[in-house]
């Protein structure tokens, strides 16, 4: 199997997100870092190019520098990755795809609604793969849990509860810290702080894991440290296309949670929970019988869970892997074989709406409002 | 110490609250039962009571008749408790507090604000105490979280986050079950479902650990199950008096979900958890540190949560004790000590105005509306 | 139900065994606190006694003046608990069932295995009962473990792990502390020191799950705190009767464990563990499937099981109420029922040989050592 | 950066092994596949390294023809794994050791004691690395306790207790199956079953904690299914030089138990404890205090936690990425850094040596024997 060709934008030396990604596109050997321009420092970003074994020549001084270089050159990349800042993805992410290019944008896809109908429209236009990295969705148990649903194990899903929440941004003595302060700044965060940087993950996987689209929310949002604009704390109730309820927390400032992004889906005839700091089990219990513990890699998972699993039953497998998983089935979408849980830009776009429809919502006390983007109404 | 006499309405042969009731007031040596009325069938009654060592004139026929009979009797009833059906406890409880008893009643006190309007004035009056069997709050890890906030380890708390769901109703084929069906029915659960069950016990700790009082809310009501009229499964967003946000689910769908009521408050400099099936652990953080784990009976817990505790650290004390925690509270209290956490009849009534004003929002699409009642606006 | 008559020594004020004892005597009104002596200082013990309910003339000075005032008593007491100082379980516990009273005995039983030879003699010579209070073994969970086993649900029983180990002598600061240093003193707890105070509770436990007794064994002996004479970390491997392997391991120094008392049962057809932290919860695990989550008062338990529990699925009950199923079996027993489960004075020799045997071993580096009292050879 | 060349004996199509260790070299883009004899197939092995991205030239039939063929290749591989059968360990590793390359040998090293000792000679002269993969010693938080303990922060550690014990092999009726079979037949699998598979990894582990080794040690064997020669249930008691006191349950027959390696360190000062199965977290207690969660990725860590971790706190890492960490030390011990946490001949030595002892023990009844090879006494 010829390894692909991957270029990247951003992660650069120093960033959380650039190990991820190469990690998640190097691990299973799908690809091969062939280009890039990872700095906002164009010398820095070259040279760390270079040390990850990048040619001179494809080592980048910007996006469009890269986009100038690579759009006719005779070993075309396969996949572009774009791990910029957000206010980038956009344009990096549209441009990429009309020259012909597979991007896996990571989140939010766009800054807008009216963005991420246009990244759909040209993605739809340009014939190639326009995936968003909702990594939690790759995970193993979660796909075992979106089959369990799709075949029917627990009926029609009555009900879904799911929270991301942390206490990470809690100290309002750190507040000021630029790396804190910008997410609840208007000028660079958007619209929304908590809800469109951790809350999204949840609303996709709430949709990914049930089959089924939000429909409509109510949002009520706070900003319990005063220095801030943007809340820190949202609570959103919504209800999915097929009558699902769906109550979804979503904060920062809740301190002794590190990273507590879990779900709860409620059938008619089970319910299942997962959590993503024990990522390898669901506990799922068939109504009016005993809560089972599943395992990653037990026998009798369902197909995805088994193929997006590396390593035998109780050898925990864990987030870089996730990611991992996303360019597994981006290597196998490249190579012409159909990906049903790849998330893709409608699912980018589809978030946008939800934040949007959130802030209209939070700001009218909680009145529902339409979730969903004006293309799919 | 003498033993304190006490008389029982309800928790007949069968029951599943007398028992819990029995142990509670006699675990600890504080209370005999001296006479009751315990079971609709009026010769049943008599003969349980009896069988549990109430002499014949004091095994009584109904309440009426045990309102007669003890209200000038020489040895003196110093505490009844109500543990009859939910709509006879607004009449039972007015009466006896009338007639200069000490009364614990069952929740819901009331099946209405203006009843309990009505029996926080009689108890004002009567001088008497009217204890709500909140009992919850009397776990001593639950004291401990009180007093922590009381005491400012935690600063102001910004955030309560609490859920009490179960998937005990979540079987659709065994909803017409007469012993589900009634708590869906408005004309025997009157105008709230799973929120008046349990959620009302979720609100009152929020209030109970804050030290504080809930001020407005919004309700998301749904009935995931055909057949129901009343909520089956209820998200409630609040606000107290400080300012503190809140926000509670209550499910009776959760399959899997044993008992789920757990609790977590988040404040400026820290933050806490407990969940009633662990009871005796308190997960601690202050900001910017580790998470601890706090045990019941280590050394250096508050006051409350010290004299609450019977057995040495990691002896588990469940729940049956949380209710005779109760009854220790009210037999110092009737002893004319000072007992802070004893759940009064205030909070009887603001259960009944927050369950209130949950429907009333919840039909209003969520509309926030004051939950307190109007005596304490 | 008429109450009986129950006699108590030791347990004065300020002891942490006595009120375990009141609670789980008085919890579901079985028994009245009829007399007692309750204090090695008389007056103390009397006036004690007497706060708690028993009249003047019952509150005695001693055991041996409460023998003398109750062998002939006219409303004689149906049950005797011995809660005094280890040392003295013997002459008490033969003295009052040479009497013709009913006898529950704190572990351990005996000082010696002569002593426990001799108790079993005069119990059968009695017809009285001679309970110890292995009262772990009363939790509902075990007991469903334990017919679990006797239905053949996991087969035959290979092997049995458990561990009985905490952390609170772990502080060699604190060493002299007289209310730690008696334990590692021969002189005042005699041939051993962690193995005899928690080991055996351990090992009572594997023989109770598994319905068959220990045969051999070959133990491993620390004293990790240089001052202590006596063992604070033991290790035992052991084998029973019908060939299953155990394990046990008992610490005191395992600084961070509060109270880790466990045992897992592994079986032909599958394994079970419990834990006494968490006591409401079997995972039950059947040869190739998943393991599934038991909760006390779940449809289906066993009958043990479901009548030694008080309050639904999911309310905890606690440590109080595994005593207080003691005494529900032995007032069953009493009034004549059959109760199997009740840890007899056979039970109580059998400890006593096991820590003799246990000492043996250890000082013969771990040689395998008949673990049998002889009177069972 | 320049990537290093990599070899591979082992680890063909369809095998665990494999895709493991492919991963944990190519995950942090250290190392490139450049050789291999993948499998004992000649035809497919070749086939499949070519399907790896090996050129045809360096995909060998066997391991002969790749020491042929590499050793004085050009472009000279930095490093050969493997992850052979285990019979065939000693002779490729000492062969490629003596040709001078870098090895990482699978465990066990070898299949006796004297052919350890031949590997650490061989090692030593050559100067090269002959590491070990005890891949557990590897995760974050491992490297977390050995460097508090190194510091001191528990004090003299006074006992390990460790268990490494799953129950996959407790289906009697699977017992013939060829994939169980062999690690129970001394003409497959040596002198021990259990203890030599998992068993070695926990004494490792402890080994590496305490920064001590073992000295003596007692074994009880058991084989639970009556077909098995070796044993399927271990336990050792070990001694170690500083005379820290050690306990290890290694079992095949626990039903339940998916993959539960776990030990608790406990000194003077304090206890931790860590599972492999929850591998991000270690619960730290200092003595008089309580239990703190420490997390993976928390500020504050040792370097060598921090050093070894990709993602943000409570972003789990797995079992692929401790095998990963093994080999970012193998590509820092290459280029020259020194790295003190890698396993190394000796320490394969050493398991050989406490397997041989533990066989040895195990057949005296538990006899203590010495636990160090001969060379190290």
């Amino acid at each position: 199997m010829t390894r692909l060709n991957w270029g990247m934008f951003g992660g650069g030396e120093g960033s959380q997100i650039g190990p991820a990604h190469r990690l998640g596109a190097q691990a299973d050997g799908n690809f091969v870092l062939a280009a890039g321009a990872l700095d906002v420092d164009a010398e820095k970003g070259k040279a760390y190019a270079q040390s990850l074994g990048v040619i001179a020549d494809r080592a980048y001084a910007n996006w469009q520098d890269m986009l100038e270089g690579e759009k006719n050159h005779p070993d075309r990349l396969d996949l572009i990755t774009v791990a910029t800042p957000n206010s980038t993805h956009f344009e990096i992410t549209k441009a990429f795809l009309e020259a012909g290019f597979n991007v896996l944008c990571e989140k939010p896809m766009t800054m807008t609604v009216d963005q991420g109908e246009e990244i759909v429209r040209v993605a739809k236009a340009s014939g190639k793969i326009c995936a968003v990295n909702y990594c939690y969705s790759a995970y193993p148990m979660v796909r075992q849990m979106r089959q369990m649903v799709a075949g029917g194990e627990i009926g029609k899903v009555r009900l879904i509860v799911t929270n991301f929440s942390h206490g990470h941004h809690g100290d309002a003595t750190d507040a000021d810290n630029p790396r804190v302060r910008w997410r609840y700044d208007p000028a660079m965060a958007g619209v929304s702080g908590q809800f469109a940087d951790c809350g999204i993950h949840a609303l996709h996987m709430a949709s990914f894991i049930a089959g089924d689209e939000v429909r409509s929310l109510s949002a009520d949002f706070a900003s319990t440290i005063d220095s801030r604009v943007l809340e820190d704390d949202a609570m959103v109730n919504f209800r999915m296309e097929g009558g699902t309820v769906g109550r979804l927390w979503s904060s920062s400032v809740a301190i002794g949670r590190q990273h507590g992004f879990d779900i709860q889906v409620f059938g008619e005839t089970g319910g299942m929970r997962w959590a993503s700091e024990q990522p390898n089990q669901v506990f799922y219990t068939p109504v009016g019988g005993r809560t089972q513990i599943m395992e990653k890699g037990e026998s009798g998972l369902s197909d995805e869970a088994t193929r997006l699993s590396r390593v035998a039953i109780a050898h925990p497998e864990g987030f870089p892997l996730a990611v991992a998983n996303i360019y597994v089935d981006l290597a196998a979408a490249i190579r012409g074989e159909q990906r049903d849980g790849l998330p893709l830009a409608e699912d980018g776009l589809r978030s946008m709406a939800a934040v949007y429809a959130a802030v209209d919502s939070a700001v009218q006390d909680g009145k529902w409002v339409d979730a969903r983007p004006p293309s799919f109404r």
